[in-house]
């Protein structure tokens, strides 16, 4: 099997400036992973991918939104490594493909189309069915009730937590939060787990993009495991739920640009990044050194500016 | 002045795998330069700001086709350094804005049509105006006929060709050959500057994106600069033309994005990409160890990503 650990080599830690309340802003950047548009779905597939070959599977079943990006590396990865893969993919009426589902079409990945409230019997459905094919196929979640495999998710940002950790340390520099987008808890949740492995004293601070407070709670509890530290997940930011924005996240995005060169998209990092500026505004006084977390979907910014594109259009 | 040196930390360079005349191929990564989606033009756009900085100019003046990659970075680079910018783009008949046009738009950076055969008018002109505004512009090719900003372009390839060396050393690997998708010289000038400086000994390869072989070897020597050596332009994989590409560099696109979860683009990388796996089939043997610059592009896969999704609905 070819190694994709080539693409997971330690990603730079970034400068950006003073924010107005004082506090240094500092982004790890996870969008420049170098496979597939990066992101953290880089870390967390191939933590998968490694689970299922320990465990013999030969077929990947994945599921996630029309813009998962998830899916899409995902599919990159059983695609380079020629595992068959199947994406349940959650559409909604009236939705067009954006990039990411674009993507695992022109890779020739079968997508088939899922609706939220019917996961588990199409998981069990289509995991039985593979099995009647003499296939052992991974279902990306665990079991049809999408638990089970949160120990090979936390993997990846347990040790992602480590590289933060070694920067601080060269550095001579503390953050004193972590703030990122957090959906499912996978990548908060093992950020978690690498502070208690390590003893880490920053903040880590979810914004959520689309959960409310107990299930994202539970979500990241899930993927952090056993640790006493209360959850930080903020919901305050959501903007009226998954996929939606307003003009503060839109200038957030073309601010983040401008000055940086950095591509935000509206659905998961410029919505996260929006709300740790508000947040800190409110409550980060006292705070000296703060980390933002780019997680990638580098595509879904595409699809924002093909938007932006036909706005003008009309 | 903010620094932009963070964005070009050395890039990676990864193995790919054997190809079938037995070379172990090998690839820079420059597509993961962390600024406005990476690629060549980063670090050639950041020694144009340099050298502008060093001649106390304050209004940047660029120019190139409307797909062009450099436009994109300088426009960006500008707006995040608060410098004046105005692109010159040349622009045929019916063409549509890809997404390099439409971030130099959404970032409100003045863009003028510029036809091709009145470029050294459209320039003097420019320049006087601004000049006559009270600003200091500086042309980004030197001169209104595009010439005289050499030395500044060469040193940022000179500088790469640096890290590649390094990175030979450090891992005991020497290769016979670097490939390039070559335009206007720039790059593959800056190589082959930093190969004579270093006394290399592996061939530059440029595969030209457009250029005969009288004005493509011509481009290539100003960048360069002084050196006895021939200059390696291959003029065969051209396709009919700048932007002209066919079923092979599609193949090559999807091969290289499916094995590896890397993007290249119809354009430059594409079609270079698709022309030394020739060159090498043709006349390969011997060779052991080839790298490839990945010179970036990212916003021109996700335009052939829009035509090919177009295709499919049509």
């Amino acid at each position: 099997m070819k190694t994709i650990k080539r693409f997971l080599e330690p990603t730079p830690i970034q400068y950006l400036g003073k924010l107005s309340g004082g506090q240094k802003l500092f982004i790890k950047r996870d969008d420049l992973l170098g496979f597939c548009f990066g992101g953290n779905k880089c870390r967390i597939g191939a933590a998968f991918l490694e689970d299922m070959e320990k465990l013999g599977a030969d077929f990947m079943v994945s599921y996630g939104s029309r813009s998962s990006n998830l899916n899409r590396v995902v599919s990159a990865l059983c695609r380079s490594q020629n595992i068959p893969c199947r994406i349940l993919s959650s559409e909604e009426k009236g939705e067009r493909d954006g990039f990411n589902a674009a993507m695992i079409s022109q890779m020739g990945i079968e997508r088939m189309p899922c609706s939220k409230e019917k996961v588990a019997d199409t998981v069990s459905h289509t995991l039985q069915s593979l099995r009647e094919q003499g296939f052992h196929p991974y279902y990306i979640y665990g079991n049809m009730y999408g638990k089970g495999n949160e120990a090979a998710a936390r993997t990846a940002y347990r040790k992602a937590y480590r590289e933060i950790l070694d920067w601080q340390e060269q550095n001579q520099i503390s953050f004193d939060a972590i703030f990122l987008a957090s959906g499912t808890g996978m990548t908060q949740g093992g950020l978690l787990a690498g502070k208690w492995e390590n003893g880490g004293r920053e903040k880590i601070i979810g914004i959520s993009v689309a959960r409310d407070l107990e299930s994202g709670v539970a979500g990241v509890r899930r993927y952090a495991g056993e640790g006493r530290e209360d959850i930080c997940f903020e919901t305050e930011y959501r903007c009226g739920g998954y996929g939606k924005y307003d003009e503060e996240i839109e200038a957030g995005i073309r601010q983040m640009m401008e000055d940086n060169g950095i591509a935000l998209d509206p659905i998961y990092t410029g919505k996260a990044y929006t709300g740790m500026l508000r947040w800190l505004k409110k409550q980060g006084e006292g705070m000296e050194h703060v980390l933002f977390l780019h997680t990638g979907g580098l595509p879904l910014y595409f699809d924002y500016l093909n938007s932006k594109v036909k706005e003008v259009r009309q």
